[in-house]
């Protein structure tokens, strides 16, 4: 029964998506920053974080030594207690808050009894996204994650959404791509031949008139437990 | 006060010696290889940690890839999945028993107020280390931690003592080593000038004897609660 559907494929992103990721970096940061100036980094805190945001911007969000750069600029030289300190604040903040939307955990089980396959394609480093899966105890869900780190190419290039479909022998046009960006997960499964679905989406009024004048079949939920009201 | 005393540095081992690492890693490694096994891995528990430990040998325990080694040795390749499901198993079951000796607070209390400084000499990784100090809200005890990392050289190199009694200008004659290892803490500190005091060691009679007949300033305590007898 589950054979005849299983070119039907329904591809996830992770943050922000399947994962309540609002305010949660940047709740972490603060709380590590607090502990570093109340232990000797002779900054405000308003300051010390002013800092660390021009560090990220410069080195990406992946790079892992943020907390490093950071004291070199304000002391001259890497202060590796503060960095620990940093790190472990950071870290345990960042796990208190990992968790999915409401309704997560109902969608995929909806989607499972429906017959569809899941994946995730995601801008990533392969081993950090399973984590999060692991972490949220999802994980049994998923039959593959696709990433940009494997792929060497980010949504919404076609190659990404390529291999994943290929990977997961997804028909494309029975396949749906559930994200919460309009260039990324919207236009870069459109391109691909799939249909998808925005949640937690920040599309404006232009870019709706954008999606109804081009015909692209693109959807957008206000929840991610309105999925079945489309799937 | 203090002043007059400031060049009394007890310095410290960590592992098995402030911190209870009996039984630590082990627990965590075989919880991970449970559940990777449980979610696919084609061996049994027993042999796969078996494999497990080959590859710690052969990599150093310091080495952070061992289960992506176990996936590509079992499967002959890489599989994220499990990569994800053992690492956060064995960082959790770790961060779980992560705990001082009962009476590691109390000695490090102790010791501040009879006038010591205290600071950390470790074969490890700088932060790491100062992630264990401050995962077990220990590190406001300590001036400095200094490693094998930062010095290019070992426990029991003299080097490493070398470093350490100069960064906390120690006069090393008033200075000791508390660890549990001999070679390592016991004669790495003699050598060095120092006295040392073994906790929670494995010397045998032999070694007590060979203590004795050289005359080296080397106490061996049952417990870290026990310093109080001899500082």
């Amino acid at each position: 029964m589950i054979n005849n559907d299983n070119d039907r494929v329904v591809f996830f992103d992770i943050d922000g998506t399947l994962l309540d990721t609002s305010n949660f970096a940047e709740t972490a940061r603060k709380a590590a920053i607090g502990l570093m100036v109340d232990n000797g980094l002779p900054l405000d805190k308003d300051e010390a974080y002013g800092v660390l945001k021009t560090i990220i911007r410069e080195k990406g969000s992946n790079y892992n030594k943020h907390f490093n750069i950071l004291t070199q600029v304000v002391l001259g030289h890497e202060d590796p207690m503060l960095v620990a300190l940093g790190m472990v604040t950071y870290h345990n903040v960042k796990m208190a808050l990992l968790r999915p939307f409401a309704e997560t955990i109902d969608t995929l089980i909806y989607l499972k009894s429906r017959g569809y396959r899941l994946a995730v394609i995601s801008n990533g480093i392969t081993i950090k996204q399973w984590e999060k899966l692991v972490r949220l105890n999802v994980y049994s869900f998923f039959d593959a994650v696709i990433t940009s780190e494997e792929v060497g190419k980010e949504k919404p290039d076609n190659l990404i959404y390529d291999v994943a479909l290929r990977k997961m022998r997804g028909n494309p046009e029975k396949s749906v791509m559930i994200g919460n960006k309009l260039k990324e997960d919207g236009l870069g499964a459109v391109n691909a031949g799939m249909s998808a679905i925005l949640v937690n989406s920040d599309v404006t009024e232009e870019d709706r008139e954008f999606i109804k004048k081009n015909k692209l079949d693109i959807k957008i939920i206000e929840n991610i437990g309105d999925v079945d009201t489309i799937l």
